[in-house]
């Protein structure tokens, strides 16, 4: 019994930690073209995705950084925006997290994938210091595609944080070959 | 003097399009720990650029593109954000922003470089259509760099969103080579 | 073709309108004893149901009626909740929305079934007149369910409401004879 | 002296509770139809029934239920909202408050009944256990006819909730029998 | 009838402008001292103020000046603040509010007056207009004393404001002669 | 060493507590006519101005008292407000800081001077008593004016709260002589 607990704490599946939020587009979200401001959006991909990186850890989480975001057809007021949040790697005492954001008008019947992205947090003990989260294991097609990439993507954070050198981002580089 | 003005609406200065905001971090910007959360501190980006775009622009605009940002030190409620804001290069109707967040304890005394962070903007005619915006011209040291390697970033970013192969991307591959 | 869409118009299945809304309880939402409060529940209730019968009617509502809402366990300041809501069934222009709420505290690994409750909506069309919308079709046992007692709630409404004698409310009176 | 203050708090008059709240509807309160959402009309409510019975037991409370309410004429951007609670009847710890709504169009002068609501709150102490609350007084007819009724009002609550067999309300049966 | 109506739009009683509003103070309203923030304490004050002298003017009003407000004894999270306003005196197209405001500690029984202050506002037509306002008609003792020295008042704004010289201020002149 | 701090906590230039805020006019903000509501303005006022006073003191602080405030010009939605905050000169454990707005319409590219105030503040302690401030040195010919005149507003506020005699407020006097 014991034993198992200790096992569930050390892996944990991708689709355990999927949160889904939704949010309706209200006035005070939008520029003077009615259109939802992009930084409302990364507020609520913030919140979503922390939420999915607690559930993996089972931890208070702080965000520790957030890749490459654009942005393409507006999303209006009145629209109902839909998130949906996994945990797609962890390292040590950090997760990554991918985001797809959903847009739909409701009366008018159509919805529209508008933003994806990939924020990494750090999980927390209770006096403030990181702690190591669970294993991550991907189960389906898709969550071992990002399971992949995620090394890739994380030596490109570093690179750009000034953490590693470009030369040595062995993973980066092959990209860059022909 | 009409031509001059037409001079002044081809080209303007990058501290022309300098802002400055302060924020004071209140209960609701904060996660269990007492600290800001990355998604307000986004948001609060997502302002101070845009205005500042809307500056060099004299026009609306809408968020196209957020780099990666990283977040290091805490910042605890009750401290003060100053983030500033400049174009630091313009592409016929896109502007690239650079941020600089700082965070201030102001009773110890402390104050911190928390973050930089490169926001990009579409100027909008008022028929929600892109529109040319003016040339920016860099004049410090700082804004001479900034506008070298907007180029860099901006390959990064169509890389990114899938829009440019990395083997064309002839800045950036520059980087990858010993 | 377009008859498959009239069908389509005429009758909708319950779990088409099912929307999932996960929530963050911050420092504004709570009391002095640090608990959310019910009024900003009702409010994050309302939110979600209304997106649920904007899916089942394909147009914009207005809330009509609120039923009983009864709260057991305070929900404290960090937890997360996430509400549910589908439609049970629809009356000419109306609809019913069954509401549930789950509150979970993470780190702890708690999940409590908070709340359930029901908001009905009527859908309104582009001059603010009330529209007519989809007959709902129940699958499940627990939609049918819903679907059979949706008569038995309703009653009720118009009896509280004043606008139905109690002694002909047939549905409801069979409750109390013994 | 100090037997007249235990008397005081054994007893206190409906009218010592009286609460009156004003709101102006702001954007951010509309639907698209710009008129209020009943869910943060329900949020107004909890708060001026909430202070009502804090006044009523001089403590902390929670909100316990929350009973049927229905919506009829929206209430428009920049109408003057009014709300006024009073308790209706103690028991134990608990209380009963009633909550009436007017909304008001100032420049065009009109002024409409709104809503009515019937909210319960728990009394609670310092270590967030329930409390005994002072014996409620009612002195109008009004008052009088709130007082009678609160019990019926009562079984219909155990009721919805479960806690009361239908066939045990001896208040509600009589509603149903002819 | 109609001649009636003329006249109760040509005058009417300061105590129909009175309105009552009450506030939580709530996490985001307070300062890290958990006292309630001055400016909040002024924003609630306008809301109040602006809807009394929409009340006396059936239109829609701007503000046009504050009066030196002072602020004592702090109000704690959790107090409930109630602010009463009431028209003291007309002047053509602009009113002048009185506002009081107490701060109550309910479950320790507390209650105090916290501040008083003036605002003055100006009524608006259809087009953003100034427009002639009913004149008041005070009848208490004390609405007499506020409608008699709303003159004074009245000096002291234009001359601090620049638009009348100090040698010119009768009413204020009297208060400075021994 | 040690004593130049010393001399640097007894004395402060003023234009070391400069503080500017951008904020942006969102729809919550406004009042029916879409202008910038004057309580919404106030509140914008208090921080900045407050923050200016914490740089100076070094502590945390209160509002201890508003001058006069006039409106002129409506504010409009979308319009970007700019506040800058110094303080003009400390009185033991209080300073007068002096707040001014600029509203910009950045698509027109018109730019007005909004409003001046003056608010003061009380810096505290950690056990919430007052404490000493350092003396403030202006530099610039604006800075000593508001040096000079503080002493001035000093008294009419001293005045108005009704802690001093008009008759016994020697600079005021001087203004209503001849």
């Amino acid at each position: 019994m014991v034993i198992k607990t200790l096992i569930k704490n050390l892996k944990k599946f991708a689709s355990e930690s999927l949160v889904t939020m939704t949010e309706l587009v209200l006035p005070n979200d939008t520029n003077p073209l009615h259109n939802l401001m992009g930084g409302k959006m990364m507020h609520w991909m913030d919140i979503v995705s922390a939420i999915s990186a607690q559930k993996h850890s089972n931890s208070v989480v702080v965000t520790a950084s957030v890749d490459n975001v654009s942005f393409s057809s507006p999303i209006k007021l009145g629209n109902v925006v839909t998130l949906t949040a996994k945990v797609t790697r962890s390292f040590s005492t950090s997760m990554e997290v991918h985001i797809e954001v959903w847009a739909e008008d409701i009366p008018s019947g159509t919805k529209i994938k508008s933003n994806e992205a990939f924020f990494t947090f750090v999980a927390m003990d209770g006096n403030g210091n990181p702690k190591k989260v669970p294993e991550l294991v991907p189960e389906t097609e898709k969550e071992k595609n990002f399971y992949e990439s995620a090394m890739r993507r994380r030596e490109l954070r570093l690179v750009l944080a000034g953490r590693l050198k470009a030369q040595d981002a062995t993973e980066l580089r092959s990209l860059f070959k022909e």
